[in-house]
């Protein structure tokens, strides 16, 4: 599985929140919201502005906005300098798929 | 219940999709998302810029995004003018709470 598409990030005051899957939201873990893959699922990101990139597990869904296919925590978002931009495009990559899904 | 911030809308993509509350999602309906509203309480939505505003029932939960309060249905979106702009300042107000909730 790749795509490529826009990516944001968490605002702060998801800190602490509960996400889609059940774990907790924490700006320092490295996580993300997509629409389709499984939960815990992880997906190399790269931002290909700049050549970096991060691995994320899939702890939550969304985004809904148009050409948005990932939302990253806020230190997966530093990772890849996307912190100011705030909205930057991005690749992904499946690294490692969930037992039993496709 | 008010609340000001930034309104985006959902990709069409997601037409016939399931939200956060079970119901299907439909670009021809006037739904919306929203992180801690509950689900069925109407709100109106207001483009200050246009001063058009559409009432809207919340279904889903969202979005993630920085200063982003509110993702709405294609419909909803296209009432208040929203869709060429992509995201516009928007002003909330609760017109019907859902019963029990605060």
């Amino acid at each position: 599985f790749t795509q490529a598409g826009q990516a944001s990030y968490y605002a702060d005051k998801f800190n602490g929140k509960k996400t889609a899957s059940g774990a907790t939201y924490r700006p320092g873990k490295r996580t993300a919201a997509h629409n389709t893959l499984p939960f815990g699922t992880i997906v190399r990101v790269t931002n290909p502005r700049n050549h970096r990139s991060v691995k994320v597990k899939i702890t939550d869904r969304g985004p809904h906005a148009k050409g948005r296919v990932i939302d990253l925590s806020r230190k997966a978002a530093r990772r890849i300098g996307l912190v100011q931009a705030g909205v930057a495009p991005v690749q992904l990559k499946v690294v490692r798929a969930m037992p039993g899904s496709r």
